[in-house]
């Protein structure tokens, strides 16, 4: 059973940070049931119904189920006190919701920062927000490495830098075979150096329990990014910009760049700060209620 | 290439939403790699080293990468606008940013609903502010149903807790076996008819270009979790509340009420309404700045 758990948690986190190497073991599973199905055509049936592995699996489903089932579910029952939040008026609210939303759209994805500093309880306040949300049985499986050295964020532009160029020239191989010249500075982030604060968000499957054993960390990676969203909605709130990264195969290093445990999985980069007084953003739209809400 | 995409996909939907099954298939890869790793010691590098298999490999993994690697980029480069938001006081940002963090720290996950209507145009804006959410390569992956038939409603709550009660029941084969007459309440989920909207976040992995070739979005789930995390701002915002949940298993059943594609999947399942007169949260508390934020 703990074997099937943890061989679930690395499968998950490979699919998250090393897609290739899943697919290349994803393309090995594919090829291998079907030489099997052809050589030994009852393999299939002997595995699933071995009755030991069967019953493991099946347990394992269902205490997955069992534990996510409600989102904050947990096994001890806690005390419980009263909550009466703020009530509005319905005319408050309407207004409250209009003026919410408007502050909300207003938000884009920007890559043009000023090297201008941002007070530093602001960006506290900012992690704070990310801390209060919700999480499969109250875990809180994030991390906040709020990078303020110009060195590390060197370190992370050179990173990242790198990466792209890969990226860049497989994509220039696929595109524009016989011109590599126009294109030499899409790699570039010179605004991961400009911003004064980069905030990477690390994801975390599991922890430790007061009494050490380990404390599974179901869903980590919707409660960590539902907490990107609190986040960015308070970046927004404080008049800041940033855009959403998400830096894959720079995990690793990134990681050891921040100092967090192997535990740790980068999930987003968020380089935070104010937009430069010529930033420009792409001219894109957004869908318009009716094509992303149905009523029933 | 096109096989491999969609390989990848179902695999990832298949992680998503029957972790049981995949976990069959990653144990029987397990398996197979073992005894052919003995049988045949040549297997793995025969498999990773036919060139056409390792080239197709490669070229999807860099294709993933290439197109996450910022979540707002797009293959066709989108006219570019200026971006001038309002611009804040640095006592004003301090001030907002301490305003909005007791807002969001107020917010808690709330099963005691009230059964009072709620302005529909709140609910409108608070689906246009989940809307507004980053998404990569500006995919908006998410569908908002809203669901407000008291039939419907029953439909959920019916299918929620015959999961619920399964889950209960095999949790109680462990746990309490000798008394099972203790807890008949706890797979009960009135709340899911007495709340007057239920929010059900679908994510889609792809979409269809205006040419009719297929669109993936990848980081559908991340994307769509941020969104969430908007729309509970939202939610709090306007003074109502809600519930995180993740009614996994029900997926499928949810999605035939809901009327929605197969393409679309169950993300969360949140009632939102007012909190009950009586209303009680377990007490809970939140971790300290210091356990959530490192700074570098």
């Amino acid at each position: 059973m703990g074997v099937i758990v943890k061989l679930y948690e690395y499968i998950q986190d490979l699919v998250a940070e090393r897609p290739e190497v899943f697919l290349a073991f994803a393309l090995v599973l594919c090829v291998q049931l079907r030489i099997l199905g052809t050589r030994t055509p009852t393999y299939e049936s002997q595995s699933f119904k071995n009755s030991t592995l069967a019953a493991d699996i099946q347990e394992a489903g269902a205490a997955v189920d069992d534990e996510v089932a409600d989102a904050d579910h947990s096994e001890e029952p806690e005390e419980h006190v009263p909550y009466q939040p703020i009530r509005y008026t319905e005319q408050e609210m309407v207004e409250r919701s209009r003026a919410h939303y408007t502050l909300m759209n207003n938000r884009r994805s920007v890559r043009d920062f000023s090297t201008e500093d941002v007070p530093r309880e602001v960006i506290d306040n900012i992690i704070r927000v990310g801390g209060t949300g919700p999480s499969g049985a109250h875990t809180e499986p994030w991390t906040y490495v709020v990078v303020r050295s110009a060195e590390k964020k060197r370190e992370i532009r050179e990173i990242i830098e790198a990466e792209e160029k890969v990226n860049y020239a497989r994509r220039m191989g696929e595109k524009w075979v016989d011109d590599l010249s126009h294109i030499g500075t899409t790699w570039s982030k010179p605004y991961l150096e400009e911003c004064p604060y980069i905030i990477i968000v690390f994801k975390s499957a599991h922890s430790k329990n007061p009494d050490g054993s380990k404390k599974i960390h179901y869903y980590h990676e919707i409660s960590s990014s539902i907490g990107v969203g609190f986040l960015l909605g308070a970046v927004q709130n404080a008049g800041l910009c940033s855009v959403t990264t998400t830096p894959m195969n720079a995990g690793p290093k990134l990681r050891a760049v921040c100092g967090r445990p192997e535990s740790e999985k980068v999930l987003v980069l968020l380089p935070v700060g104010y937009p430069r007084s010529d930033a420009t953003v792409p001219d894109l739209h957004r869908k318009p209620l009716n094509d992303i809400m149905v009523v029933v």
